[in-house]
């Protein structure tokens, strides 16, 4: 668990968020495998801050150096280890903070996990900054999950009140197709104004908000993912609580599930032109843990940005008494837009680590 | 994954519903470890069917036979292997299914992960009683934990529409040792009557109701769990997500707190008789994967059972042709009662796995 | 590690020599593999005692009860248990030797271990016993590596000092069959009268003799195995070093290869018949922890059977003084014979395991 | 397995010999802990080419730059990522072997495994400059183990037929200093001129030699390690087996306890000062997988360097045809003595791990 991920895609993060950089080793990867850099680019640039009105007005260039297991446009089939270096830290702005605990933040709870001695510059190992790497991990995952006919799309359920809807039970590939090419992506984009409009109020009032995401995946074959410990929702959700700030994971209708009858809740089969398939999505895809071939729905809550410029109440450390804080710098008051294309790499990183396994157990390989 | 969970705590279960019998093999035990076959039989009881009547009518023994690694009440340090024979059953209900896929269950998903060669009896692998070996892990892990001054219990936090109210910020222990002690646990007892009547309406029309079960552990000293893939959240979640009927997990306000500005979802510190506290526990005592010290407070959402006397449409894979099901038998019309142990038992692995892990990188061991 | 193997065809072992029984959870099996139970009682009447002068006079069953996993005579896909019963212990016959330590045996090693907790009886979990479980596993690896064309031998390379010829570069299939049927296989079988007549020796003298096992796959097709930490030295040697009584493991010339110049160890490489072979395979058919097509040999080191009924000088840690001990009770005088199949299982189970690695992270799955 | 080692002390490796770089991921390392950058270099010296007249003329400096993990001179508990940029590569030298495969390499286990796509270039991932990141692992490794009173260091036990006299039983603490401070670590100095000549000899043939790296541990509390799958020898092992070259690991008198009785293999055991030790070490300190409180005796036999300047019969892939290969550019006609800073690292590795696994389960943690 502890810092490593996956059996058959493999990921080791590293990294503090001002110190020289982050990266991640990604092991798995078949060899042959096209590494499409202009790709991975664009993806991290969805992630990237500074790129929406919603976002923290730091310029990262999220430039991934590629130091391993890639010759000539091709993974080798060995480790790939991605870094991005550092740059344009302001650790002054976090200096002031050494002691005092910022409320909602890891801030008391890595302090005492590490005895004080990790590194508290811009959040250390905890900073948003480390779902960079998992960007980019994701990214390689989806083109390979590509070539299997799975594309993975998301949009922002929500911002705070302000809801989109969901999506249909077999959700349009055109879509898909439009989401992924968005930094605020909408199914409905009317309702984008108002969402802005929340996120901008949150800023004046120098305080936050936080949403949800709602991602899926098409083209899935059923037979993914196994009953107990690799379930396809133990694997997502692994992962899903390692994105900072996440604080809820749901497959299907979730949380709501409770409100339907049983009769409700099962999703009628049929088949269609041959193929079994369901006339509903309550499940979100997933029955037993494993793919069932409907699309796999899933849906993170993130809380709001826990960095905000109010004063707070909140204990010192240094001195053992209460204090009161004022979080300056850059913050987004608002990280579910940037959040979107990270839901989207773990749930794509998910869906092939669980399609390694399965095709690791198949009769008559190799 | 498949198959285990832990590096420290490390399970392995196995069995089918209808097979010799279930189990589990626990690694990790710390040698000397009380075992108290009467306590585990106490939990064992809870998860069994036929306690209570919202629950099927079968009468299983659950009886845990310790085949290794417990030698004159305490545990060897070697793997203690408990198994579970199974007795009663009536493979004859579910016979006529063969072929014909229970909408709402695994039964077609492993149909195509293990190419129509696992176990259909009961649902086989995927069978709810596979929670059992998690209840009796669940139970040895308890007793350690308490010896560390951590205790866990739960309520029943919905049924349907009925709602029982949370958890306090401080949860009192005398609650807790009442809720542990009960086959329904209710925080206030008033709502059991119209939570009963919604499970008995459901029955009598021949359908089913979910609901949802909090649970919450206090004690828990700050500093446990990882950031990345080894959060507090992480490690639970896969878990829950291993247990059947299981479509969201929630820590703290969980989906909720997207409705919250970041100057409420910060949880404000302070000192409390020189100890670091949160006057409010959004949450829910886990911040940057890492326990802060607070109670730690989940909620799982179960859906309702997806068998069912109504009549469902659905497919019949033997004949390539859509079909019409009704599943006889005795099923519990509502397994959130019995699930409450199942939970409780699952965050107390997750917290001991996870003290484990922490105890391993303290420096200066051994 | 600890307790638990592999990734893909997962073991997790349990049980004491002198307890209910012994067993091992298997996770991995493709569904629909058949599974042989008299095939695997084959393999396991190989490892029981009782069954060749050399041996020891108990009657062990060793039966094994799988108690998930299989129906009809075909994995489900799911984990296996099998389960074998403890019968005929005399722990009378180990009752004497609480607190005094047999030189040799684990017994002051677990003891410190498990702080006094570990079942001393039969040496408990230590017990040469614990090999019978790994044999139940390689059974059923080797049966779906026959399906693949690969075939598993060994041969008594050494009992003390009387030595049996080491394989040819290219063994002859019909040898491997013949050796597969023996208790005391000798790929001179001239040698038998010399290696029998040591043993003899040794147990009039109230003592013990160790020996080597030399054991080759054939059929392996290159490409199986990982350079770093998953090579196929590191995965048999981690089976191979669980193996009680074992201090040595070598592949291809082993130890011997410092005998030789670069110019001679190096495998001279040619085609034959459009296949790519080597005339020599001083590496055992491993380079850079990846097989590359020839035979993969390995051979194993068995030191003496550590209880033996001479007196010996050692603690006694109750008393916390020196104390003699005699070690009576019935024990092999040599247990290399018995070793063979144990070593051929786990190359086996090493093979399984890196060949379904290999199938995890082929292109174009699944 | 594959790419990842470790459990407590994690590890991930990555990189090819003329790539970018080649660096590792460690996890696990306790917050803290004093990284002490030029200790690391001199024991990354000893690894270096050039520093001996038996090794290569390459001048590679091997500086690690530490990205992440350490702020101000401390681990902060967080992954370490080490990175060593590759310099002075001149891959011309490779160039011309592409598709002609080099006897006693990976060469053409790598190309089958990887279909092609692995980088050739100086070996690429399965070139002995990966274990340049194991030296550094193992440097933090050996820092901790030292606050635990473990103190390590090896020998050249043999170059071809020249031989040093093993360690003592229990060896001298001077000893173990003196040796660790040598490139040419010996216990009796006065082989040295014989072993030098005997590679000198070897290098005017265009041809290479091997050996052996006898490496001892003191210190080492019993307790340690476990009896399945995580033995100390098969944690040990797996490193070792990862090394390039390495064909057979031992422990204790290894090979040679095949020519012991079981009254001399057991170590006798006696209180001396009110501690449990043994008058021999013939098992290397390890019973039943767990260490008995003697000294850790490991031997590990290297393989004559595979690239030799001789002409060398083999095949070309690219073409289908039989070839011969002559194989320059600068390599050393013998590795042992780079070698012996990479086994005491690996051992130092081992023993981390399982003093941290061994921490996790005793009682009353945290």
């Amino acid at each position: 668990m502890r810092g490593n991920f996956g059996e058959h895609f493999r990921l080791s993060i590293f990294g503090e968020s001002h110190g020289p950089g982050i990266g991640i080793v990604i092991d798995g990867i078949p060899a042959g495998t096209p590494i499409d850099e202009a790709e991975i680019a664009q993806y991290m640039a969805r992630r990237a801050p500074g790129k929406d009105p919603t976002a923290t007005a730091r310029q990262e260039g999220d430039q991934v150096e590629i130091l391993s297991g890639v010759l000539e446009g091709r993974a080798c089939g060995t480790p790939v280890c991605g870094l991005i270096r550092n740059t344009g830290m302001h650790s002054g702005d976090y200096r002031q903070l050494v002691g005092r605990m910022r409320p909602g933040h890891a801030d008391y709870a890595g302090w005492v996990k590490y005895g004080g001695y990790n590194d508290p510059r811009g959040g250390g190992h905890f900073s948003g900054r480390l779902t960079a790497p998992l960007v980019f991990a994701g990214s390689i995952a989806r083109a390979i999950l590509r070539e299997m006919g799975i594309t993975i799309a998301s949009h922002i359920e929500r911002i705070g009140p302000v809801h989109d809807p969901s999506f249909a039970v077999h959700p349009d590939s055109a879509l898909l197709t439009r989401l992924a090419a968005s930094s605020f992506p909408l199914i409905d984009p009317s309702v984008e104004p108002a969402m802005r409009r929340h996120v901008e109020e949150a800023k004046a009032a120098l305080d936050s908000v936080g949403g949800c995401v709602e991602c899926v995946a098409l083209g899935v074959p059923a037979g993914i993912g196994s009953p107990f410990f690799g379930s396809v929702e133990s694997v997502f959700s692994t992962l899903a609580f390692s994105v900072p700030a996440v604080k809820a994971v749901e497959f299907g209708d979730g949380t709501a599930i409770a409100d339907l009858m049983g009769s409700q809740a099962n999703d009628a089969m049929t088949f269609d032109h041959g193929h079994v398939t369901c006339l509903t999505n309550h499940n979100g895809g997933v029955t037993g843990g494993i793919t069932n071939g409907m699309p796999v729905l899933v849906r993170v809550t993130i809380k709001p940005t826990p960095s905000i410029a109010r004063p707070q109440q909140t204990v010192d450390v240094s001195t053992g008494q209460d204090t009161r804080l004022e979080i300056h710098g850059r913050h987004d008051p608002c990280i579910v837009p940037r959040a979107a294309v990270v839901i989207e790499s773990i749930l794509a990183i998910t869906l092939l680590e669980l399609s390694m396994d399965d095709a690791a157990t198949k009769p008559n390989h190799p």
